[in-house]
């Protein structure tokens, strides 16, 4: 793996590489890992890259790693710059035959993601895209019991995202990641739409297996002084005629990274928070609530999708870091089988790709527009 | 007490009188139970009422214990019929000297909800609408909380009430609570809306002091036969520039009777849980969140709103009963007071009345319009 | 109803008449509130008692009330003095041909106990012991549940009620409620184990249907200058193999009135919560967990023990007050139906009586017997 | 890192692996995975083991790593084997200059215990114990809350550790992880307390900072055919003088991993479970709860042992393997300071040691003892 950004100043990099080194199946080897040459070479050193592939620029990097032998060079990249700076390393990267993981959203633009796409396509190449929690386990029960039709057709989906961390003008005191994910040039046309939204709106049509297809925004600048939204809610409708709710906000003081989703069927509903992950609520219309746990010994009830995603028994709580290292993990099973000529499993290629970068910025372009008009419904359009 | 409606098969008149029972300040005296003769009598049988206060329509019982000594009369109708007959038996009672105790939503029409107003003002006399939920000690905190500042400037409330009971065409299968709120001659132009929406409508403006000034419906029917919205989402602007989200459905599978408000403002936010309701959990921009529970020794911390509205030290817990028997003593208090020549307390005259039947009929009205609408934004008009 | 004790300043008092009056089918028509004259009087004018029924003594009480004719005549007694008070009242009472309902621990020791066993016995009255916890819809449920075997055998029982209140030496500071449970003389041999440590005693025994027979018990004075115990544990053997823990504690700071009770058998667990006590927690040894809700619509999954002592549906919480006052309203049903020379359904002679009372001073003293012991074990003798 | 043990059927090993993996401070490079050479030669090829140094017993690969050039060979071993086999491997390696890592309980007997003691006396070297659970950010919090007097002096210690997973005889149908820890000849002399008992006595006095002076246990076999105990309670005695309860059962039908801990002092309490690791609740006498959340922002709130052991944001959930993953990084740090001669910081050197080892061994006898004695109490002996 080679990391493109994710410096010593950097959250999210510190976060891909505990991910990428869980398992013991992806090496650090290689990075270009600051736009600044000394930071980029400092945090190599750091993470005992050695002098010859601690790169300072991306392009120094794929350029020298595609001239390595191909049992030498890295098998792929992992980009995590902020959202500006994905798509060209992304091109490169593809162009140069390397496979790649990056951070959402994809790109800056939708009509970058269309580009990813359309060159993903005609290389054959994996893109992942690291929509963290479609990684854990019980988001991943959950969408194969709805799947499954254990809920029947879905009705209401409703969806929120509450955290407070920018409840102040934090990005001018000082705070790096409020400072780019508050500033259009780097974050793109929406903020807290754009930072988390995405991840609502992705979870919600991951679970559901539906597709939005109009929607009803309300985007707010909270925050006297800031340039983008920071907090918004949305009224959708999906393609089967469910409606929905989705809630993202940053300036909810005291909510730390709320993130939670309930979908209802006709039979029963579904209910998943981020903050205590193990635990899928099923709640049904003419019996008891039943708590289905992640690891736990009653496998008939437990999807493969949610049972090969896992670590521990049950009781012994995974995280973040975990959801987050199944996307790895499975992106590099996935890759591995594509090396070895073998057929990946089915549960190792669910993870996030470039259509789902696709959907999460037309989300985001439809969202704007939603807001800027005085239309009740936008469609949705991709 | 006379109780107009109730009789032996109906829910809420049976809830209305253990809230009054409970405290032993009001006594059932009359009653004219239901509108068939034979229900009626048999109904006032089995709760112990004399015979000859054992009416068989509400003018016959108002028109008789007018005509009682002063001292041996009712002093107030408590009225529990659905919701087309709310508003006849309210005025007559009105004009006849009565206070008046009323189940919401106040009237059928906002037209008659001013009508009643216009008459309470005239009259002078009590008119007390049992919204419960503004009835618990912690839902008393959290408005006390906001009102003297504690939270900053509100700047969001998200509130949701789930229900799943109607998930199912029930009113076709006997259900006879189902039946009539579902049929919009007896229950009104919303029905889900109206029902619960309400509900949901004061306990954020009550809370949050605020009012509603706009708003973006998206009502839907989802059981398909139902002639009125069991589900919808509403978007909010409150009068201080806050913006909310409000859901009520009654097709959430799985859910009880799962009200929950979230109000957030600059310096932190409350969550009420009505299914918890004996705690309200405070959280911070930069401390640990508490947890604030109804009857507590750390009295320094509640209101006398919260204190003087529960029966039970801390742990002991009090529920929804316990709520609904606050309004009728918050009432019985007020009336005793008022009876003797006394000043109320302020914390006795914290129950919601006339004014807040107004805002529920203007709710229904508003929000059946914005779903109507294509326009984004409905202004909220009275 | 005529109750003894329960003058303006106590507090059980006040919780057994909300208790009584919920249902409307208790009235309190005779008191004699306090052993102090004045008080008694006030207290009984504040409840509206008329003069002639307003005693000043229980003896006086029971002798007058025994004069008037039958229909006119309370038909028991409610006792809600400190424990060294329930003896005197009660055997007058049941001597004078009224029922009882008598506050836990029923007596002031297991020999006065047996002699109120007796005279239940002989006079065939009923006595109803307010173990409230017992009350509960979902306490009824578990106990249905183990009854009918759905646990297979019992192996181990946790039960534990820690409350703060008593964290420091409150009865110097003018709290007349520890004041008088600290203090041997009004309270008994035991301090917390008579005051709580009974009620979760009872409780195991109540749900689990199994006998206590062995114990070791470990009490201890923590706050000093205390003349009994304020914390200690309690290991347990039953009589069918399964062993035990019991804590009981009033000086862990911070807890309100956190009994909790887990149980556990062959194929699975119960787990009950009386701050949260609508729900009842069933674990499985090979399915996920199931959380059953009073008051829930499917009725199948729930006792006839359970959803009879509902007062509301699922989602509406019902609490303490309610628990306290199913014991009355069981109590009262009993005795409505003996007055009425009818069988009393099962579900309402399921209210705790003079066996569980001769049960709990047994417990307080095999408790403090095996306190005082070296041996680890001592059996528990009635 | 060499590790001994962990081959492809173990779970704790894969454990180790991620949490040693995590933090890309420590490289498996060595192993000795299995005593079954064929087992453990697979083991190590599909843990990219190079295969000179995929050994196929622990002596091998000390002898052979203790060989290489000191930057090329392994800097500690990691012992991950059944109880029985902890003791020779990890003296071998201590004898030959390496440092070590070893599963708890940490030897078969006490005095194997106390040899390593010695040892590591003499030796200067690390000796790092996996008390996996005092590795999490809020049970280091909660230790320095207590340190630091915010409770005042502890009065009790309720810990209770329920698991579901012996409630058959496993161990007879396959199930190799319950085979030998309910084996005297590779378990040890007690089972459950063994097993997990220790964990919950460690943890008890890691957070309080007390010592266990006298005991009182009732260990039981509740399956029938199993040789050592699945189930137990355990009275304590503390040398403040506090009181306390341990209970460790394996029968508990229907549990996954429920850890939980409560301390209460003179101002208030603390309660962390296991399950919802990340949430530390504090208890006051005089006003509401607190919830401090490992990873929050208001880090005035935050001891930096609780700081320095996360690696994410409030609200990211981290768990086990991480709070595992805690315990190797800060061996990690520890050991890398001392290799270049620099003093580590307080926070890393927060790990379980040799100590511990020991009194987790004089645990195991004395409970032993204490239950097979008649005595109330057993003095507890190192």
């Amino acid at each position: 793996m080679g990391m493109i950004g994710g410096g010593k100043d950097a959250f999210i990099g510190a976060i891909h590489r505990i991910a990428a080194n869980m398992d013991g199946l992806i090496e650090l080897t290689a990075g270009a890992l600051s736009i600044k040459a000394d930071v980029a070479k400092e945090s190599g050193r750091m993470l005992f890259l050695p002098d010859d592939r601690n790169y300072t620029s991306y392009e120094e990097m794929i350029k020298a790693e595609a001239a390595l032998p191909s049992d030498k060079r890295i098998d792929f990249v992992t980009i995590v710059t902020p959202n500006f700076a994905h798509f060209a390393p992304a091109m490169t990267a593809l162009e140069n035959g390397f496979h790649v993981v990056i951070e959402k959203p994809m790109t800056f633009t939708l009509d970058e993601a269309k580009k990813l796409k359309q060159k993903v396509e005609e290389t054959g190449l994996i893109l992942c895209l690291t929509h963290t929690y479609s990684g854990y386990p019980m988001v991943k029960q959950a969408r194969q019991m709805v799947k499954e039709g254990t809920l029947g057709k879905i009705r209401k989906i409703i969806v929120e995202y509450p955290q407070g961390w920018l409840s102040r003008l934090s990005e001018r005191e000082g705070n790096a990641q409020a400072a780019w994910r508050t500033d259009p040039s780097k974050s793109g046309k929406a903020g807290a739409m754009g930072d988390i939204g995405t991840h609502a709106a992705h979870l919600a049509e991951y679970i559901s297996g539906l597709k939005i297809t109009k929607l009803c925004a309300d985007l707010n600048v909270v925050v006297e002084g800031r340039a983008l939204d920071d907090d918004g809610a949305v009224l959708l409708k999906f393609n089967n005629g469910a409606s929905g709710v989705l809630i993202a906000t940053q300036i909810a003081a005291g909510e730390e990274n709320a993130l939670k989703i309930k979908i209802y069927g006709e039979n029963g509903g579904l209910e998943w928070h981020q903050m205590e992950p193990n635990t899928l609520l099923v709640k049904w219309l003419d019996q008891p609530m039943q708590v289905l746990r992640a690891g736990s010994n009653y496998t008939a009830f437990l999807s493969s999708y949610a049972t090969q995603n896992c670590r521990t028994p049950g009781g012994h709580p995974e995280g973040y870091l975990e959801a987050f290292g199944n996307i790895y993990r499975n992106f590099a099973r996935t890759l591995q089988a594509k090396l070895e000529g073998d057929e990946p499993s089915k549960e190792s290629l669910d993870f996030p790709g470039v259509e789902d970068g696709i959907r999460g910025m037309a989300f985001i372009d439809n969202v704007v527009a939603s807001s800027e008009s005085d239309k009740k419904w936008t469609d949705y359009v991709v």
